[in-house]
């Protein structure tokens, strides 16, 4: 395991309790930002009054993107993206996952990331669960970015209700996981600036696998019931 | 793949309509039923006016669960549970799943059987989803049981919040899979029946598996949170 309880490399973080952590300040970068997920994330985050650039493989593309949804937003490469961010969130597709994340593997050192993506397959049957040689996509990145502070979260939300401007607030839980305390503290004060989201913690990255997985369950929820559906967590 | 859409041995139930099938007829048995998980939803069922038996390795210990919780409920060895039952539910530990099921293999032919089990291992670092061979503790289940109408739902359920009498209704949705739609339709009646409980169709049984994983999720969210956390599906 890679993972301490309390990294060097975040000593600021390691200090601030769960309830101080000024995230407003920290600038967000979203890898795969142009997609449907990444588009949507971004939205809500600079609409929140976040600072966020967008990553992608073209500059231009990420810009166009960027010009497109207003709110400050900047476009940039994805090694550009990561330079100017304190946080990454990796929106990309399963199949550029890996590449991505050795793109800009020695930028991202020291800082945080918060891995998205669901690695799917699909058939005629509809979608399933495929299950990474790390575990999860969530793990593959903690593998491949040792020196990174590698988290999980915001794998259940519809990119249709995150890009429609008709939609101010979207009631749903997003489950984060990690292996640090503050790290986690921090994604989920990230959750809570979106209008009716809230991060809950939901265990350590071993645990991710099954998080990205139920993506599956809610594509064939949608199928069955015609909605975008979401995941609540009751009794808290 | 052992299963069709319409199972030869259903005949009755493929005609019924989603809101014409007459669960409340139907007798359930639940094996495992003197564990904490199998009395909560013998106590959740019974209460709730449906006829419930209660299958044990032992049928003293049944008879002696049984009489505890009241209800008209009745105790029996676990073969005994299945023949006198429509439904079955399995509440055993994973690691007794596969034998169980042996055992009553040929009792549950034609049955709709209910999995409910959830694959986890512990260790210092909390719970984690173990992966079965077969995919999942349901898909296990299918393949052990060709003749058998098999389904799975109820994972997500605190046995401290369903045998609390204190507690009328227990607000939460139940995710329910299956290969055949008028098994889950079924399955999903039965859930309605208990107070709060909403069931849900979220897919086939290969996307079990992280249906029975987020178990250890839960586990965590509680151990952070310190309460009894469920699943509810926003956005239906």
């Amino acid at each position: 395991m890679s993972f301490t309880d309390t990294p060097a490399t975040t000593p600021k973080l390691a200090q601030a309790g769960p309830g101080a952590l000024d995230v407003a300040q920290q600038t967000v970068g979203i890898l795969g930002g142009t997609g449907p997920q990444g588009r949507g994330l971004a939205y809500r985050l600079a609409g929140a009054g976040q600072r966020v650039v967008i990553g992608s493989r073209a500059a231009e593309r990420a810009q166009e993107t960027a010009a497109q949804l207003g709110l400050g937003l900047t476009g940039h490469s994805n090694i550009e993206a990561v330079r100017r961010s304190d946080i990454v969130i990796v929106t990309v597709p399963w199949e550029g996952h890996a590449a991505t994340l050795k793109e800009v593997r020695e930028e991202l050192a020291g800082k945080l990331v918060i891995d998205s993506v669901n690695p799917l397959g699909f058939d005629s049957k509809g979608a399933y669960a495929l299950r990474p040689e790390e575990g999860s996509a969530a793990e593959q990145a903690a593998a491949l970015l040792p020196e990174a502070r590698v988290t999980a979260a915001f794998h259940h939300l519809s990119a249709t209700l995150l890009t429609d401007p008709e939609i101010d607030a979207i009631e749903t839980d997003v489950l984060v996981l990690g292996e640090n305390r503050a790290d986690t503290d921090l994604v989920q004060a990230l959750v809570d600036r979106i209008p009716g989201m809230h991060g809950i913690y939901a265990g350590r990255l071993r645990n991710a696998h099954q998080v990205e997985g139920l993506v599956a369950n809610l594509i064939s929820i949608n199928r069955r019931y015609k909605k975008h559906a979401g995941i609540l967590v009751a009794g808290l």
